[in-house]
């Protein structure tokens, strides 16, 4: 872990910023908009920041970003409270929850209107159609980030494992899609470039459904058994459960026209293997009580596949499960 | 409930014993054996007992029984610690959990051997399949006790709700089933006459699956959700899996070959809504630490069904879960 490396942390201040380069705005402080925003900073980007619970510390102390890559310490271009506060940016980068109930467009204040690209960097099916309604003309870009990151205090991400981020243009026709744009090509050289890899596909729903393979097989099961991913595999019936369910988001995807290889299921399943025990974000959530982002990783595929004639059972029976969680969590706050 | 009651509870006795009656051995002294040993006892028929950890408190102080329909203590004819200190009797109930990890022919000891019928006041499918290979010979029968019933602390049972029963003999054909034989016959005008609601059935298989359909709807969820009866119906969306679940039950037990009607599946939601708020007994196991009966409630049904072509699936679900959680109990101990 970066946290035991003797070696102090590399300081990124407003200094280091290159005029020359591109503009971000992040929405979120947490796992996410911490963690790719330090990177973006560190490579020279202005970064700014808006904040909520921890608006004070980051802009008092900086963020701090322990990572095997090696550890940050970044004083931003700006920590703001409120996207009001925030310079012309040329692209926002949304890391809130989609269990938020701020909608979108007041996340983003007039920054979308000034011009921004904005990237949906959150997890679930949907999100960016809800997205181009509320901003018409907006370009909508959705980010799945295949990562293991944590918030473990206020203004502190440990990022353990992974980091990569594949990246798609929303597009109208979500089976057309929307191809590989200058958008996302722009975005992906900024990450590569920050030593983050990168990669532009063409269609955004048929990513948003890989990613769906290891939230729904992980982030349910996570909270309603207690576990960790590591538990989960060891036990041979979760094991099972998990490739089963991984096969539900297959079977989903291809209903509605984004088929899934089963070397990618191979895949995500050899990945958590590897990984170090880890608390889905969900089990984050759900031990600080917080709401359970149930609609956009579990509601909205299920429906969609039924929608295409195909239920995804055990993925329901999870569903409803988290359902009864998220209400008695919500009524005991 | 019969606790609030301030009529002391009726005192049943050994002069109590009527000798031209049917002898009792019931083998354990929980919610179930406690609760219809007493009543057979009340009605004067010699009971003995065969207990473990109330062993001491029962032969001191008696088993109290507290019930809306009247409070009991009795003290049995005899309480012992193992079936080989049991007089001869003419029928063993043996109501200890299928998860006990004593063979049944242990726990029965010479009592089968020396004539008397074997009765399984247990939950769950393929049980006495199981004994009659471990009993050659002996009449074997099932018992499905729909009620409500708690051990609340050692030597003292509380029954909340109903109390019927539904006995079937055993058969080596288990369509064909054994009919009305005499055995389940004598043993239902037992119970009716010690004021239990009891119903000899033809078909023993049959009415397994019955009983599997509240059990498998609620024992699992209220385990993998820490949750009680009413909290299950209260949630319109675990109320929906919990229909799911006896569906998949009915279809279970149709693909072999002993349907239900849907009437019986609207019946039981009816019965638990009408009743007070429940744990059930696998929950209270858990609570407590204990083995799971997970292969005769669940695993065993699973599996017959998919072997008669038919796949439980959101069950499958639930049982992985329980076998998560019990394993993890199971290493915590």
């Amino acid at each position: 872990m970066g946290s035991l490396d003797p070696t102090p942390p590399r300081t990124v201040t407003p200094a280091d910023v290159d005029p020359t380069k591109r503009r971000y705005a992040v929405i979120g402080t947490g796992a996410i908009g911490g963690y790719y925003g330090a990177q973006l900073a560190a490579a020279g980007h202005a970064v700014h920041f808006v904040a909520r619970s921890d608006l004070d510390v980051v802009g008092r102390e900086g963020l701090r970003v322990d990572s095997p890559g090696g550890d940050l310490l970044l004083r931003p271009a700006s920590v703001v409270g409120s996207p009001a506060e925030v310079p012309p940016v040329d692209v926002v980068l949304v890391t809130a929850k989609t269990s938020t109930t701020v909608p979108i467009a007041d996340l983003l204040g007039p920054l979308a209107r000034a011009g921004a690209a904005v990237v949906l960097m959150q997890n679930g099916l949907g999100i960016e159609d809800a997205a181009a309604a509320a901003l018409p003309g907006v370009t909508l870009v959705g980010a799945m980030c295949f990562m293991c990151s944590n918030r473990v205090g206020p203004g502190h991400i440990r990022h353990l494992d992974y980091g990569a981020v594949t990246i798609g243009e929303h597009a109208a026709d979500e089976h057309a899609g929307a191809g590989i744009t200058p958008t996302i090509t722009a975005f992906a050289d900024d990450l590569t470039a920050a030593g983050v890899a990168a990669r532009p596909i063409p269609n955004l729903a048929a990513g948003r459904w890989k990613k769906l393979v290891w939230n729904i097989a992980y982030n349910g099961l996570s909270v309603v058994l207690d576990a960790q991913t590591d538990e989960l595999m060891t036990q041979p019936a979760t094991r099972a459960l998990v490739v089963e369910l991984m096969g539900e988001v297959a079977g989903g995807a291809a209903a509605c026209g984004h088929p899934i290889d089963d070397s990618f299921i191979d895949e995500m399943i050899a990945t958590t293997d590897a990984m170090a025990p880890y608390k889905t974000s969900m089990k984050l959530d759900a031990e600080a009580g917080r709401p359970l982002e149930i609609d956009a990783i579990y509601r909205a595929p299920v429906e969609a596949a039924r929608a295409a004639g195909f239920t995804m059972t055990r993925t329901e029976t999870i569903l409803t499960q988290l359902e009864f969680i998220d209400a008695r969590n919500r009524s005991r706050r």
